[in-house]
């Protein structure tokens, strides 16, 4: 399925020429156009899912499969000290083309974008209520 | 293979206690000691790998699949209005325990954390070039 007014459905399937550095059957890996370090690349599969919920578990396994592999490669070619893999659901936590993507960001010592999120102390109570919440 | 100086071996087969919040044959989840926000939790293989590279590809959509159904029931749980998965490779990119681990985090519109990174402005010649020495 491709959703007609998803920009991300037309750059995984050609409709818009993007910045390729992969394609297979299932997906396009493209760079990032506003990136947080050289190299910072997109997974995108080519059939529409709004995010991870939506995902079928079969693509999940393959999209982060591929992530691990081009991690690799990237990480040769580039020379980068370091990588994250992320993805983002929602606005909240800053998903903001609402197709599924993997980002592939290489890591640099020197890439200024230090730790992703300030750590929290929360009390053992805390963490014992959270615990016993989820533990289902 | 376990690795006898890891801490996130003995708290993923067990040897230290911890606040656990799913097991099965292959992971432990636990609940981050210093988390980003309410609930946000580290999926650990019971096998040791320092890191993705290192995952056999078979662990790498199992884990990846299950952070898939993690995220979607604990979203229900919590009522987060988002969620990223994390998986940081090397200190440059904000590891700092070397077993293999995916942060799921929850986030909430007022929870403080902001995008996890500063978004760049390059050149169309610079992306070129990266998209040239990548493209292979």
């Amino acid at each position: 399925m491709k959703k007609d007014d998803c920009i991300f459905c037309k750059l995984a399937n050609g409709v818009i020429p993007t910045r390729s550095i992969y394609e297979d059957a299932d997906f396009k890996v493209i760079l990032d156009a506003a990136p947080a370090t050289r190299g910072h690349a997109l997974i995108l599969p080519k059939e529409h899912a709004d995010n991870l919920y939506q995902l079928p578990e079969e693509m999940t396994g393959k999209a982060f499969i591929l992530a691990k592999k081009l991690a690799g490669s990237m990480t040769e070619i580039l020379g980068c000290q370091g990588f994250n893999i992320v993805q983002n659901n929602g606005e909240a936590a800053g998903q903001t083309v609402f197709h599924f993507h993997i980002h592939l960001i290489p890591r640099y010592s020197d890439d200024g974008q230090g730790n992703f999120w300030e750590p929290r102390h929360y009390t053992d109570e805390t963490l014992d209520e959270i615990r016993s919440t989820l533990a289902k």
